[in-house]
């Protein structure tokens, strides 16, 4: 964490200083502001947390509960989350009060005696070790509580307007707030008070039955039917042993999920109530709690089950459904205007619970759009960068779409009809980083380079996540994770990885590092907003090879020791060194001739260049940055 | 951390609900209260935070600033002090924004050209590997914070009334609340306003000035004169590539200790002024920065350095001084009557910076003394047990001040006094446990047994801290660290470490079991409060040998499974088995043959038994303990 190079901060140095739209911000709903965010869900409130990091934009948040989530929906968390949470500085706190998932156990009818279950097999949840983030089990009301603390935070100081609803919006280009919107009030001050405000892009992240979706016409597709689930947050006393491990169980009396919750003895029970018929018209949802209670305490058969409390019940009814655009721009009008409007989450895409992907999915196309949204707004990006969001999440809401569907197909699967198929716990292994959330995998695009340098580093997958790794912070001899440096802050990272010339007589780093710095074609001088850092945009750090003892910190070219802020002050947290038992260069296939890796804000692989490409290097950021006056 | 089983938790769960005292507590300074505890610094509030998990406790903290301790003082944070810091559970959330120290270096005149200093050496900061915790740098005001946060959210409630000016106190023996305190208000409401307030104890943590110390007539002895340091902490530009590293220079112009600090930029000089002459009258501490400065420059030539910002700084000038009593109980009084005044920190023991001490052992004088003020006040102690605290800790603040002799004039040496010694970095390096706060060695006692079976857990030295291990937790199949699972509740641990029978068969743990819950000589039946959960004053844990795939939950006996709180639910995390690849029985060399390890609430060995161990279990807890009616 760096604090106190602008002054001494005396309280806690998590709250950043009030600046731009942060500094008298309107308490109340004003008439204009640039970002109109509609629904504070995972979706939302991540698009707020990052945007609140641009304090040039005001960005307004609304939903129409009238105070925080307090309870319910979804609870797991994937470790590709728990990184997105590091970047948002929240990791070890929401860690420390969540349950981690260390293994699932398989329940399944006992062969001697079909109508009793028999734990049958027991996977690790991470086997490849896919991650050095946990997989937790936390309520979505906590999360969205660590953004909304993040966002409250931030420069631009964003909370939530509780208490409106969203009716409806039109587009009017020309105008410097073209998005026309809506509201009601539904909150204690303002019922039924209607108000019409003005904003330059509408976020809807407003959930499954999304009225942005309908005001923009884009069509959900997908499942006519849906399948329902009895979902309860369990209090009470059972002799099942795994009432504490993760469990799919399959009995004679039908299947259970088993989650356990955070705080000890909770546990959340997904009772299967089967697919909804078509034209039940919501009567599975009235399926009453004494009910599923019932069929969780079959299921469990031999085992007892005696209820205490139940914290929260719902009947949870979903399909799988794509929205078939994720912005307001239909299919023939694509290029010949930008988008103003977007869904992200629930909005746009769903699907069963049974994977627990939900909300880490929604809150990855939250901060896939935040950013872009940010940079166009502050001038640093031309307004097509846009369209890369619809094009970009699509994708991704496609696959995940299959995946759920081959999920959930064989969680429902009676053991009899899985004979010859592959088993629950086979498919679960072999399909487990989909799940953590790490298969996401960005084209080829104006934002993401083609893979002609993989090779140069092969353990950075182009277009995948930057997967982190440890090395040594030379100037405090600290061995940190490279990527838990990369904060939500909205920046791109470039990662330079040294060749073996000794420190101090690498040329080639020096003559880059010049570049970088002076050259009319660097992206560093054409995109920097004048007056700023030099690391304003680009976070820029170099990684040696060689051993740390053998460098002094001063020794790095002067890219990687910029001086900031209103000191002037030397930056020491961008000189590394791979650490001698874990060398970064091993563990992700760097090449022992240097490479540059470009990250991108949300934390995806951008671009791999040799150390020699300055036109690649240029070129790959023109069309995506805007030049500073 | 546990929560939800009296019904779900919304928000944070770090909150817990109030009680007793915290329910209505007075928001003005009543007239009587159980404990009054005079200074907000580092032995204040930890004192008022763990008190403040005694609800049946009313405990007010004064002092006589108007707020919040903004900036300066100690910065140096033991592991052993993080160590507390996770019992009080906010380690995490302060190592996040601390520096952490890894290598301390040396820096000494180049014998080609003794102007000039150079890196001599470069030590580990713990060599020996001997705390799973870091050794960190953050400034004393949040480490109070964190303190602070945890008291308000404690079930008692506790907060601190600021502006109050501690003047003198009487004792009146006899009356329920015998210690009568003149107070004078100095904040903005009450200016001038003199209070006399009533209280069963009260705690001087009033620092080195003490007016509590004065009003109990205790005496300070030691160093007749003081040593002076200049401090600053500075924001600047320097070519000295250490600036990130601890590190400790001698050069032909002085000496300095450079402590890097949090935020990554500050770093802290300590510039030895030396011994101040006897008569001095406070002359030295009006030092001028600028002179401190220049000396700073001249001291590490060769490599600049240019001040841009002095956050804070101050002659800290101070001796070794230790009181001759920590309680209002004179020598020849003892035995007659009962302690009704402490004193803690700084109050009762001074000494130089360079070890960085002083803001450590104060806390871990709280720690010693608020534990038995709750147990005294809730009625599950005798009274006697008060007596215990100046017992115990006059030994380790006189075992710091030696220690602290020695190693600040190897500090302050010039590298020809110390040819033939023993040098800077070996001495470091030798004796790093003591400054890393793990040297607390309580002799035998009422409170610790002597070492009659240490032999059955060698690992866990008889007196000194628990000090903690891996385990698997069985429930959940979650490695932990069994010690990190020791909050700062107030609870004696028991660890029951099992032999080597299979789970189930195991009779002598059985018998143990029914022994704890059933017989009237066990302490949990004689001590425990009627109707409190069986585990309300003994967490009691059991660690088996065999791997956890080989037991369920529900094989271990009822004392490690107990209900609790208003649904009878199960506590599951008492429960464990020693990992495969760090066995807990090999790394603290527990017997095979099995053995009970207790350990105080504030952490320390208290006594090993052997499993079959009844009448010494019973009769080690009879006289620290209050039989409840
Ligand atoms: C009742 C319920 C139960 C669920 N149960 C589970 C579960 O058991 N397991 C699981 O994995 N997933 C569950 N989910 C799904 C999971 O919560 C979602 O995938 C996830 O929340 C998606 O995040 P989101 O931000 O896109 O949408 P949401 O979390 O749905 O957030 C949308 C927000 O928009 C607000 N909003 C909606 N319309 C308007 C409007 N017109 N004006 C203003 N505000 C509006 C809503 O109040 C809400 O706060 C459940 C969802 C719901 C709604
Ligand atoms: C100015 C200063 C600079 C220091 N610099 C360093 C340093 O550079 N490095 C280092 O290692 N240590 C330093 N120390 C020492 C270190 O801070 C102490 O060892 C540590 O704070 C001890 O904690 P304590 O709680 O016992 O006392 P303190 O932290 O001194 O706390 C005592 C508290 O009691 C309050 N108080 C005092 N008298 C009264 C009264 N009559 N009524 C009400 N309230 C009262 C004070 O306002 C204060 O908040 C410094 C101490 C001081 C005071």
């Amino acid at each position: 964490m760096q604090f106190h190079h602008n002054g001494y901060v005396s309280a806690d140095p998590r709250v950043e200083p009030a600046a731009g739209a942060g500094i008298d911000r309107p308490s109340q709903m004003p008439d204009v502001m640039d970002v109109l965010i509609v629904g504070a869900g995972p979706a939302g409130i991540i698009t707020a947390a990052q945007l609140s990091q641009f304090p040039d934009v005001h960005t307004r948040i609304i939903d129409r509960r009238p105070g925080r989530l307090e309870i319910g929906q979804a609870d797991g968390i994937q470790s590709r989350t728990v990184e997105t949470f590091q970047a948002f500085g929240f990791a070890e706190q929401i860690t420390a009060e969540a349950y981690i998932i260390k293994e699932t156990t398989f329940w399944n009818p006992d062969p001697q005696n079909p109508e009793r279950i028999i734990r049958t097999d027991r996977t690790p949840d991470d086997p490849t070790g896919v991650s050095e983030f946990p997989h937790l089990v936390v309520n979505q009301a906590r999360v969205i509580d660590y953004f909304a603390q993040f966002a409250a935070n931030s420069p631009a100081r964003t909370v939530p307007d509780y208490g409106w609803d969203f009716k409806e919006l039109s587009v009017e280009e020309g105008q410097e707030y073209p998005v026309k919107v809506t509201l009601v009030g539904c909150g204690e001050d303002n019922e039924g008070l209607e108000r019409v405000v003005r904003a330059k892009y509408v976020v809807g992240a407003d959930g499954a039955r999304s009225n942005v979706r309908r005001s923009i016409g884009a069509k959900l597709s997908g499942d006519k039917a849906n399948h329902a689930w009895g979902v309860m947050d369990t209090l009470g006393l059972t002799n099942f042993p795994d009432v504490r491990t993760k469990c799919a169980i399959h009995s004679k009396a039908g299947s259970i999920l088993l989650i356990p919750r955070e705080g000890g003895q909770l546990f959340r029970l997904y009772v299967d109530l089967g697919e909804v018929p078509e034209g039940d018209n919501g009567k599975v949802r009235e399926t009453p709690l004494e009910e599923i209670i019932e069929r969780a305490k079959a299921i469990l058969n031999p085992y007892s089950l005696e209820v205490k409390d139940v914290a929260w019940h719902s009947v949870y009814e979903v399909g799988h459904r794509l929205a078939d655009r994720f912005d307001d721009v239909p299919v023939e009008e694509i290029g010949t205007r930008e988008p103003r409007v977007f869904i992200t989450g629930d909005a746009c895409h769903t699907h069963s619970a049974k994977a627990g992907q939900g909300m880490n999915v929604s809150m990855q196309d939250g901060f896939n759009l935040a950013w872009k949204l940010g940079y166009v707004l502050s001038g640093q990006a031309p307004d097509s960068l846009l369209r890369t969001y619809s094009d970009e999440r699509k994708v991704i809401a496609k696959d995940l779409i299959d995946f759920d569907k081959k999920w959930s197909s064989i969680m429902a699967a009676t053991p009899e009809e899985l004979v010859g198929q592959e088993g629950v716990a086979e498919f679960y292994v072999r399909t487990a980083e989909f799940p953590a959330g790490f298969m996401t995998e960005y084209a080829a695009s104006e934002l993401t380079a083609g893979k002609d340098h993989q090779e140069l580093a092969a353990g950075f997958p182009m277009g995948k996540r930057f997967r982190s790794s440890q090395v040594m912070r030379v100037a405090d001899v600290n061995p940190k994770h490279l990527g838990h440096h990369h904060r939500a802050d909205g920046r791109y990272r470039i990662y330079v990885f040294a060749d073996q010339q000794p420190v101090g007589q690498f040329e080639q780093l020096a003559e880059l590092s010049r570049w970088l710095l002076e050259d009319e074609q660097s992206p560093v001088v054409r995109f920097t907003p004048k007056g700023a850092d030099a690391d304003a945009l680009f976070d820029i750090k170099v990684i040696y090879q060689q051993d740390y003892t053998t460098m002094n910190v001063n020794d790095a070219p002067k890219v990687f020791r910029p001086n900031v802020g209103q000191f002037g002050l030397m930056d020491y947290e961008k000189v590394y060194t791979a650490l001698e038992d874990s060398d970064i260069f091993d563990e992700r296939q760097v090449s022992r001739e240097g490479a540059i890796v470009i990250v991108r804000p949300d934390m995806y692989v951008a671009n791999i260049l040799p150390l020699s490409a300055r036109d690649e290097l240029a070129s790959f950021f023109a069309p995506i940055m805007r030049e500073q006056a």
